[in-house]
């Protein structure tokens, strides 16, 4: 399909503004801009509105399924939380109710302007199914653990490689998920290690959550969880690693020189009371950060905004330096890193060639006003509801703030359903 | 007018949330609570669909008219931001202009359901205008600043107080506004107590904003801010003291025995690097903390739900503790402690008789989904854009997204050729 979008400022995340424009697509890429491409003729034509474009934004840590546990469990301990909400409604989840809270999440992202995301859960064939469905783009992995059958179930893992990895017009890519330092014994990442490096495929990786876990690792390895994952070849790998709150000047040598992408997640982190990772210390290291949601059950939602808005404002208090953690380097995070981490290095740029991942951001409510820096706009006044119209590979994924290709009266039904029924209320 | 609401679930702050229910206005005030009062016959009904009726929200620091300074100046040093940017630029500043920026904000604030907000500024009679059209409820103060002849403008407060204070059928409050510990000196507090004594009025103040500003207070008074003002009688009278950044046990105990209400601005002093606010010790010690946006220069959004959602999470990570700062209480910074510390006792609540200051929250949106606990709901998930319908003083300035009172489209017309105006643009 052919597609113009017309009246746009474009922000294509390469270091240019371009002011009413106009882009076109021919079928999963980017074909011109402001220069109609040669026997150009539209399918279909969008009127932008004088909104801005952008590339999609990514989210680079989620579980999306856990949607399902929004607002189930809040304002406790972690160990309660964990022990005695989470992981006993986690024990009855069932492939289909896996389904469901995959398109709640996926729902969720796409509406405000989410084009893909990583996630690491279990039954990931059935959020491959909502991949699939929704149009969305995704990189899954399996998390695995140790201390539940972690050595059997990476053949799940190696499974759903073979299965979906690079499937759904390229949209879908399958990486490993030893889940993380602390819940995962040297030989079950060794193991990842190998497969991963037979496979061609990559890791997704927790690190450095919380303060506990890099004590129980000094204590364990007499080293930092990095440290140790470095050790251990994970890095030698490409590896994404969620979270990363606790990390020394040795560990961001580590990742900047192993080129490990961090994934932040400030309003996980900040609730869950787990502490504020050093992003701004981070980006001045070197290490490529890419910012992300983390299920919906300690967050509680899939809004990238809200964390690309927080990355900045958590950066700045934390240096005690209103310039750390600007709005360039926000959106850095959230289009551009984010794609790189997921291995979708054809997206997260407006570029000619790369694909049509691309979002409208409608400039029309009042927090829109004044227009001045258009970059901060985006970053510290821009909501998710202010997303317009989506378009993930070339196809439309929501116009006009309607969905195109998800039943959301029928999402909401069951995910409601479901999530009672798992939570025992009926 | 007799309004019905039907079908809202009520989330009272009373301590009850009432399912199914109806809502009944007469006039001024709520009228009944799924028991319809004696003779009552709606001239108008509102199908709630099955969204969440609650008090409206109160902002409770802000500086309306900054509105026209958003996204102008970002990421940068508190001194160049004031001395290079907005001080310059408020020095252009009309009459006329600060009623334009008073609108921009007072529309974003009833979009994203505030139905009553406190605001020091100057050239106040037009944010009185803008309130006084837009129908919101408000409590003003002109800002007094000792080296801008703060004594003289003095008269400038009392004439604003003589012409304004409890006007538009009760919707506007003045107050008095010496501007800050560091910017005021003693004869100048001493002058304001005098009057607001005289008058019945109430004070707005700045207050520990700024680690410097303590600092500057220990070297020039030997004191904490708080104590100094104490000492001048600040406190004697009823206080809304903004921020409270850097306040220690004994400034607590202080505010507390004072009854001052500290308003909590977690974006505005997380965005200018100012520090975090000790809200958990402060709620504690039985200091009443209401919640604000500040201006939208150093925000930059008028959205009390981000908020929210903020000073739940800057209370659990500062205090490393998930149960800090919860939902409920919360949800009580945003509506019951504002509407008290704005010195508007007959809102806050979903009562009989009390004023009819409420909104509707729309459950409609992916993220409302599933519906577990509804003060986490509205806490952590709700976004601005959920907000329905607003209704103030028992009138209606919002219903089904669509404003009532104001012309959105020329606000926007205005707010951005202003802006432009005043930054040399033309």
């Amino acid at each position: 399909m052919k597609i113009a979008i017309n009246h746009v400022t474009i922000v294509t995340m390469t270091g240019e503004v371009i002011e009413n424009s106009s882009l076109y697509i021919e079928e999963d890429r980017i074909a011109g801009i402001n220069i109609l491409p040669k026997g150009f003729t539209a399918d279909k034509t969008i009127d932008g509105k004088d909104g801005i474009l952008l590339p999609g934004l990514v989210n680079a840590h989620s579980h999306a399924a856990m949607g399902l546990f929004r607002n189930y469990a809040d304002d406790m301990k972690l160990k309660t939380w964990l022990e005695e909400k989470i992981w006993p409604i986690e024990d009855k989840l069932t492939a289909k109710d896996v389904y469901w809270g995959a398109l709640l999440s996926i729902g969720e992202m796409i509406r405000s302007g989410v084009t893909a995301f990583a996630d690491m859960y279990f039954f990931q064939e059935e959020t491959a199914r909502a991949v699939k469905e929704s149009g969305i783009r995704a990189n899954l992995c399996q998390g695995l653990i140790s201390f539940t059958q972690g050595m059997e179930k990476i053949h799940d893992n190696i499974h759903l490689f073979k299965n979906y990895h690079d499937t759904c017009e390229g949209r879908l890519r399958i990486s490993f998920g030893p889940h993380a330092p602390n819940t995962v014994e040297d030989d079950l990442f060794l193991e990842v290690v190998k497969y991963v490096k037979n496979l061609g495929s990559t890791i997704q990786v927790h690190l450095s959550e919380s303060w506990e876990e890099n004590q129980e690792s000094m204590e364990k390895y007499g080293c930092s969880p990095t440290v140790r994952l470095n050790r251990l070849g994970v890095f030698d790998v490409p590896c994404l690693a969620a979270h990363g709150v606790y990390l020394d000047k040795k560990d961001m040598e580590i990742l900047k020189e192993k080129k490990v992408c961090v994934a932040h997640n400030p309003s996980s982190n900040l609730k869950l009371a787990s502490g504020m990772a050093p992003i701004n210390e981070l980006i001045k290291t070197g290490v490529e950060v890419a910012l992300g949601t983390d299920g919906s059950a300690s967050n509680n939602n899939q809004n990238l905004w809200e964390e690309m808005h927080l990355s900045s404002l958590i950066g700045k208090v934390q240096t005690m330096d209103p310039t750390a953690v600007n709005a360039h380097e926000v959106l850095k995070m959230a289009t551009v890193n984010g794609a790189k981490a997921l291995g979708f290095y054809e997206s997260g740029t407006i570029e000619i060639g790369k694909k049509a991942d691309i979002i409208i951001v409608s400039r029309d409510a009042f927090h829109h006003y004044p227009r001045f820096n258009i970059e901060s706009e985006l970053v510290y006044s821009t909501q998710a509801s202010d997303v317009d119209t989506v378009i993930v590979n070339g196809k439309i994924l929501m116009e006009g703030g309607i969905l195109t290709t998800l039943d959301e009266e029928k999402i909401k039904f069951m995910a409601e359903k479901t999530a009672k029924k798992l939570a025992g209320y009926e």
